[in-house]
């Protein structure tokens, strides 16, 4: 989103003393996304990414009805590029347990555009292999190779990565699909669906941006180093930690915002 | 425990909507085992047994300090007994990154048997591999391989088995470390611990034990369906499912508790 659209400023949340959500229920992760709506919303933000799969997966409506801003899922976002890209009208999917068993996928390529295939595999391992920093690790490619079997059989010419994590593990699943299959990276799609959506709201910004602002729930110190291996140079020069002790810690959002002002 | 003192009553909550603990801080480590501490007080409780290694190994001198009833922690036990096994004073230990980085067991077991090396690692991976229930795969034998052979090198005649997990996984440790090598389960640990404990207190009960009650903060089903693995038949009849989306949660103890009077 940063390179994508220059001219806007990043309000961020990762939920790190709560995560991973992608192996909570839907009631658990729709809880913890409307605290994290309810704390950026005192930022005076013009839009809600949700950048999380198993989120945008299990929250969207809640998301959706609850925000004072429009909601953008990272999940409709790749699914209208995979839609875009497939010319055999077969795509795979690969994502967290909670997010593929969600169905999340199916339902919105259903809608967008009827008569595509779509087959998903749950890939639990490839959370903790990137965080363990084996990206290129044999361990990942024999793990790859046994998780992405039933979608080689089902032969899709689009695969979309359903995680965060997966764009960093690009390697690894384009040797075992093969070259013929293109890989749809949620994030990207996301951000130009970002951008799409501001102009026609005629909100964006051309100029003026940067100076993000990043705020994690436990580890900001970690949370910082490992931002570069997913965004090197452009990994935030300063993260804050948001204290979740007591209710309701989402009014933090608040204090920020006015020692900003 | 339900096992070695089968005239106890066990009540359990398992932190489901929260975990794992073991990549968080010690603070938020330390604040979620406090608010565990709070919602078992609700249950007449005779002593507070911390069956996660990590809790242990953060949270141990705050809860000893907040609780009113004793505390036992799993790493004392585990470390206990690897005094008691250990001929050549050299003892392993694996982990979860925040077990080992504190490096709890080197400090506990100085002060029961000075003069033991110890040698540890962290796991991370072994944890979601036995959530994908890859006990017994190739790539996991791989991933044992890997992260065990510092502390073949370093030779050890006892192993401690630092997280809740890796029992699970004995069968492939076991394999990698050798057969001269001890292998010390810490749950086997702290039930024995835990039997001298109470009798030294003279509070040890004999019979009227069973009737266990299992509590989780998220995903009560999935709970019931993996604790099978864990435990076998000794699984749960039922296991019920505390809301956590207002505090203080954990009084909803206090309710749990009445119901039962």
């Amino acid at each position: 989103v940063a390179r994508t659209l220059p001219g806007e400023r990043i309000i961020y949340f990762g939920d790190t003393a709560r995560l991973p959500y992608g192996n909570k229920s839907r009631k658990t992760v729709t809880r913890l996304a409307v605290e994290a709506l309810r704390f950026l919303e005192h930022f005076r933000i013009k839009a809600f990414v949700v950048a999380c799969n198993s989120a945008s997966a299990l929250a969207m409506p809640v998301l959706a009805a609850e925000a004072s801003v429009p909601v953008l899922g990272v999940v409709e976002a790749g699914a209208r590029q995979a839609a875009a890209a497939t010319r055999t009208k077969r795509v795979a999917v690969i994502g967290t347990r909670a997010t593929v068993a969600s169905r999340c996928y199916e339902q919105a390529l259903a809608a967008l555009a009827p008569g595509i295939e779509v087959a998903s595999a749950a890939c639990p391992l490839f959370v903790p292999l990137v965080e363990e920093g084996w990206t290129d690790h044999p361990v990942t490619a024999r793990v790859a190779g046994e998780y992405l079997q039933p979608l080689r059989d089902f032969a899709p010419d689009t695969l979309i990565l359903g995680c965060t994590h997966y764009p960093l593990l690009k390697g690894v699943i384009q040797t075992v699909m093969g070259d013929g299959v293109t890989l749809i990276d949620s994030g990207e799609a996301m951000a130009l669906e970002l951008q799409t959506r501001l102009a026609d709201l005629e909100c964006l910004a051309e100029t003026g941006g940067g100076d993000h602002r990043y705020f994690v729930s436990d580890q900001a110190e970690r949370f910082h180093d490992e931002a570069r291996r997913f965004l090197g140079d452009a990994a935030p020069g300063s993260v804050s930690a948001v204290d979740q002790s007591d209710l309701p810690w989402f009014d933090r959002g608040a204090a920020f915002q006015e020692e900003q002002d």
